[in-house]
């Protein structure tokens, strides 16, 4: 059984991934992150993912990036709210994380290594990325270029290491539709920026706003509770 | 004046790359980790070299490695003593770090971006390197082009991110001949990976063995302690 390293926030595009590798017949090892988010409701889905779909090892890195600050996630920086899709677009959104995926993927690649495995899948997606540069093909692909540079495995071993990205061409919708074939339960995964105190979803910020168009789009409801909804 | 990062480990490789970013004119962000390393003595070296340069900034991260295992330097794991070059030479050894140096430059990508530096200084080298992967100069060069994707800066700026390896082709000896040119006090760095309990270099290890021989190709004494020296 081939091994996978899954990054894994407990969202919905994450969660869609772990799906889809597990169906693609994956032995799974998925890897998640306290980073100094403002909201820590995504990882206490994240565990109950995890332990949903039975993966083999399921780890929780924590890495400071408060250490550096910056973005709106992790500092006293005001979320966006109520933004239209075109002023998401004009410009990298101050929820941006510096240097997050390269980070997320660094680790990602040292429990790779350690665990054996040659492939790694993240969710990221250039559709409905919020303009976030580390979500794009061109970048994904240049980080697999060097992470078969950088390794032990990569090296030595014949097989190179892949990066999987199985979102990255698909809109919210799509995503939504790809996970609801594979049976994922929505309301289990955490996606808003800016929760209230019990992880209700704010309805307004980027991710909210984003997600809720996602199932609008298939007709569908959501399956998580909004403050506002 | 041009800003830089310098990861600085406290070793004498860092700590020539930092005097050499200082008398390049960088003004100079310092970046060391804290991974779970057994040694901490280095990261003590770390702040006091810091200090004496009087450079800007010194963050250290402090970041996780240990939760993968898989390493001599973070795990109890033994540290290969009294090898040989051909031994050192001949495979990549335990004390290698899984993704080490991608996980170090990744988060001082993110240093970078926050304090809008273009320049990232990394003391690696290929000549004398033990045989880690990621010391290469194909594998630099796959970070940066990868690096350039990855960011905000990266994206919006007409500057490329820069990852200098001012030491790449030197050998041990040229390293610290260009370190003693540029005033370095060796005696303040910190080299060994199995020191004794109050800081002594063990003289034994893949690492003070090529330190060793740096200061003997050039005839000179090494100002530090080793308990067998």
């Amino acid at each position: 059984m081939k091994k996978a390293i899954v990054l894994l926030s407990g969202g919905l595009d994450s969660t869609t991934v772990l799906a889809h590798a597990k169906k693609q017949g994956y032995e799974v090892y998925a890897l998640s992150f306290y980073y100094g988010q403002r909201h820590q409701f995504e990882l206490e889905a994240a565990k109950k993912i995890a332990q949903y779909y039975q993966i083999t090892e399921h780890k929780i890195a924590t890495i400071d990036l408060r250490l550096f600050g910056g973005s709106a996630l992790t500092d006293e920086i005001a979320v966006p709210k109520g933004r239209s899709e075109a002023e998401m677009d004009a410009a990298i959104p101050v929820t941006y994380v510096p240097a997050r995926n390269t980070i997320f993927l660094s680790f990602g690649l040292a429990y790779a290594e350690v665990v054996g495995a040659k492939n790694i899948f993240i969710g990221v997606n250039a559709v409905d990325y919020s303009g976030y540069p580390d979500c794009r093909p061109e970048y994904i692909a240049a980080y697999e270029k060097m992470a078969n540079l950088a390794t032990k495995a990569g090296v030595e071993a014949a097989e190179q290491l892949r990066i999987h990205t199985p979102l990255i061409d698909l809109t919210k919708s799509e995503i939504i539709q790809m996970g609801l074939d594979l049976g994922v339960d929505y309301g289990m995964t955490f996606t808003c920026y800016d929760p209230d105190t019990i992880g209700r979803a704010c309805g307004v910020c980027d991710a909210c706003i984003l997600r809720l168009k996602g199932f609008a789009g298939l007709g569908k409801k959501d399956a998580i509770d909004y403050t506002n909804g």
